[in-house]
């Protein structure tokens, strides 16, 4: 009990529960790490894409870049309308469901929350791989490293919400500065240092002839990477305080604006300063060198832009455990999921999340390169069902202020996604991506069997089916002993007080034994029959629970208590160097119906 | 249950004991293979430690060899006697206990067990690097090849006495076979072609001026690892078909006459024949290639000693659990030890045995070179502490036939045994040996202790101390629920058989569902009064405990039964997708003196 408050905290009471909620400018932090981080190699991405082409195609990353600012645009509209309508959080779990139906609500909740541990595995791994990229010899110890990162930030958050958000709140504030300094600055050195024009045009004009709209549109569907996380907010609105929704929203809101802004203003300035697609330098890496050397403020950049890679685990920590717990409370995760721990967070969520990933890096071994084509199916996954949901949820509100407007948005965003998620399909299902085309499935198949579970023991617990206040028709109580001593006596006296029926039992193992135990018996039984069963094969349970069956088998609509004594060593290990009979004998009998078992424990003092 | 059948065979009747028993021609496999094995390398020992005075010296390897099998001689009478005097078995534990207190045998018991599990490991290891020399690819999973091994020889053993000494009967009978082929061949073609005496009686006159009685003496010292095993029948006199005590002393004596002849047999026929001890090969090896060329009985011969190697490890798994489960019955170890298992062994200690060696191996990585120096020590500190109390047992039955005879016998037997355990600590202490020097008195500890607490156990389990036949003062009965429904009423039903004194306790985690919960009770609840207990920390058990604690001091002298309804799925996963409250609290008052508990299960049928 000790050790848990020191790890993660004295428990918060559950009236305070509001007071532990985020404030607007720590629930950026939370929410938009995973989304900034990708603002890290997003526009790299349709570098990347574009120069297949030939350099001349890298006169498009602007407008690309643009087209994915609209893309944030639209997407972040389409969730703030989700937040609104649905406060309680889910996002596009509950969007999907509420307009979709149960299956494309279970996919997209099971693509979010297999993309919620990729997020962890593949940003904890990047991070770790940056430092093992700068002190070589801890390089054997990557995986012990990932899992202990992994673990850093799973208490961090199972101390509490406000507590993450308190720790993680100033490198990320911290990277939104330095990307926008880099914007900043880059654009005023753009204007007034305009001979850096000439050398892009004429390469541009050189090849504008040939357009391969096939090379934009991967392009664009790389880039697109920069969306991931966008979705995280939406599932965690109760993580705000009230009010929910608008506090959601205007966050959600902030986050769109500076992942769109940042999306063209670093790829414009990178493309004026001439960054080059290259293996061992990154666009931004490139970008921030040309415009401030390598100085302290070049250094500061690469720093927070390594801890927001990693950082991107933390809004996972917040996303996944929310978005668990409500699919838990409408039954299709188990219900331990929904479970408010000590420090008022989804503790269970939590923990869960924190093995899934630990395990992914273990399997790995912290070369999470190979998940990376996974990572972001299950996001344009979930963003068109959601879309889609929304399109409906209009269609189904026609008429209503907006409603056209709204409809013609997510319907863009619907098809815009569906038609990124094709490419991410294509193009990256012979690398990995089947994996998840394998996995959602298979977690929705779970879902919905643990469903069926809860429903059957509901419809099986619900009060007018099986109860018929009667008394009991005939009550045996059986009492196993092992000898005659304390704890057997003392167990005798309490079945005594059950029933008139009570008969006590003793397995012998060898055939002598019987008459010393009778005589015995004659003097200390209380006038109990005594049953001696042989056991030939020397178990002792199997011949009592014949024995049970026996009983049962005589009074079949009466009930058998089965009454174990039992004696408790001073200290636990000291049960070691006893048989444990009582212990399987009560493990056997709990899956035998009609039996009541009884446990009178002797408390020894020494 | 079926599983275990496949691997150790279907149970075998109690009644059956006997006819599982050994015939002595089974015996001696089982119990010899241990001995024999050190007729391997005993011999050898002797022309190493000779080797270091010259090569003069090696004329008194067959005085040596004479010695030592004299000491057999002594060491095997005075066990035979130890057979005869305590037929139950237990060898020099025993011994030691009856006739010089419970420290002295629980050293030699402890001393003998360690030195069993050094013999599997070390036996198996050595095998095991035969195999990984002739297939160097496996060298790699050495580690993996002994632990499968431990485990094939630990499975074989479970399926009971008789069929260990059936499979490994024919490579004992065999290795004994071969090696008096060498002896006898050898002496045969000695005295049928004298030329080759010349050389070695110029050697020996060229230095016989000096006589170093040290090397000689640590000549003897280090061919005592011949003794080795010696000592295993006395531990297992009841593994012998009746009458136990004489079948097991003829099966010691023929063990005794085969280790002893062989001992001054093969020294003889290897000085004659001129092996010198070498790195690369073995007394043994030199001596049979010279005698039959490097043909196929050579390499029979060679394949039996290594098969010998191993299955010295197969006479620890008869010594070891017979040893182990009468210092059980003494209750030195913990009672487990002595529970017959199906197959009429003592399951739990092989299962000991076997882990014990495997984890020996795996710390070792496979590579037991280094517990060689602490092999021999056990051994011999048990045939001094046994043969010392012979010496007293036969001086308190002064005057009997043969009294003065025994104790000379016993009394050389202990003289020179102590000698030799005095050399080993002396000249292998370094080497490792102090660890062994550390074991035995923790060991010795750790039995005292569970000692003490079985008698602790004892004097409270015992009649007359706490037991007064009188009713109950009062007996509260508790009901934790979890909500208003069948599994809870059905066990509501049961408590009110019990007692007039039920409370039904529901913990409410939200400060809203009391009404609820006490307006469906109401209609419900078979008046029995609610309690609601509130939570602000979200504990369940935690209020529920501390009520119980009230209730308890309410009644000090009363009784309190709490009685758990609990739901039984149909499949065990789906314990899985349920919170186990009422396991967790079980586990919690099981600790909690005065309190019944009780468990009424609803068994789910879908």
């Amino acid at each position: 009990m000790s050790l848990k408050s020191i790890i993660i905290g004295r428990p918060i009471e559950t009236a305070k529960e509001k007071q532990e909620r985020l404030p607007k400018f720590l629930g950026l932090p939370v929410f938009a790490s995973d989304a900034l981080s990708s603002v890290a190699y997003g526009p790299e991405e349709v570098f990347f894409a574009l120069i297949l082409g030939g350099v001349a195609l890298l006169h498009f990353t602007v407008p690309v870049a643009i087209a994915i600012a609209l893309l944030v645009a639209i997407v972040a509209t389409s969730y703030f309308q989700t937040i609104h309508a649905y406060p309680a959080g889910g996002g596009a779990y509950i969007v999907a469901k509420d307009n979709l139906g149960t299956y494309p609500g279970l996919v997209a909740g099971a693509a979010l929350l297999i993309d919620y541990v990729l997020t962890v595995a593949v940003s904890i791994s990047s991070g770790i791989a940056a430092i093992t990229s700068a002190f070589p010899h801890l390089y054997g110890h990557r995986v012990l490293l990932c899992v202990l990162a992994i673990v850093f930030i799973m208490v961090i958050n199972l101390r509490g919400v406000r507590e993450s958000g308190r720790l993680f709140a100033f490198p990320v504030y911290l990277f939104i500065f330095c990307m926008y300094v880099v914007v900043l600055y880059g654009l005023f050195k753009f204007f007034y240092s305009p001979e850096s024009h000439a050398q892009v045009h004429v390469a541009v004009q050189a090849s504008a002839g040939a357009l391969p709209l096939f090379l934009l549109l991967r392009a664009f569907a790389s880039g697109c990477a920069t969306l991931t996380g966008i979705e995280a907010v939406s599932n965690g609105v109760r993580a705000f305080k009230p009010p929910e929704a608008r506090n959601a929203g205007i966050t959600l809101s902030w986050m769109a604006i500076i992942l769109g802004s940042l999306c063209v203003g670093l790829t414009y300035v990178a493309y004026h300063f001439h960054a080059m697609p290259r293996d061992n330098e990154t666009i931004l890496s490139q970008t921030a060198r040309t415009l401030f050397g390598a100085g302290p403020f070049y250094y500061i950049i690469q720093f927070s832009t390594s801890l927001i890679l990693v950082l991107a685990a933390n809004t996972s920590f917040t996303g996944f455990p929310f978005l668990a717990s409500i699919m838990a409370s409408d039954r299709f995760l188990p219900r331990q999921m929904s479970n408010l721990g000590d420090r008022l967070v989804f503790t269970n969520g939590i923990i869960a999340l924190g093995v899934l990933a630990s395990i992914l890096v273990i399997i790995f071994r912290g070369d999470t390169h190979l998940l990376i084509p996974l990572y972001a199916l299950g996001v344009f996954l979930a963003f068109t069902l959601s879309q889609t949901g929304m399109v409906k949820h209009w269609l189904a509100r026609r008429g209503r202020k907006g409603w056209l407007r709204s409809i013609i948005i997510n319907g863009i965003g619907a098809f815009t996604t569906a038609i990124v998620l094709a490419v991410i399909i294509i193009t990256k299902f012979p690398h990995g991506a089947w994996i998840v085309v394998i996995a959602i499935p298979a977690v929705v198949f779970i879902s919905t069997r643990i469903n069926h579970h809860y429903r059957m023991v509901a419809d099986q617990l619900i009060l007018p089916v099986y109860f018929h206040e009667t008394e009991f028709q005939h009550h045996s109580v059986v009492v196993p002993i092992s000898g005659v001593q304390n704890a057997v006596l003392n167990a005798l006296k309490y079945a005594k007080a059950l029933s008139s029926d009570v008969v006590a039992v003793y397995v012998s193992l060898n055939p002598g034994e019987e008459a010393k135990i009778r005589q015995e018996w004659e003097h200390f039984g209380m006038g109990v029959p005594l049953k001696v069963l042989d056991s030939p094969f020397r178990s002792i349970t199997r011949p009592l629970i014949e024995y049970i069956d026996q009983v049962k088998a005589q009074n079949p609509e009466g009930i058998i208590t089965v009454l174990l004594p039992e004696f408790v060593p001073k200290k636990w290990w000291q049960n070691l160097l006893h048989n444990q009979t009582a212990f399987i004998i009560r493990g056997l009998l709990h899956f035998k119906p009609g039996v009541v078992i009884i446990s009178v424990p002797l408390h020894l003092q020494k």
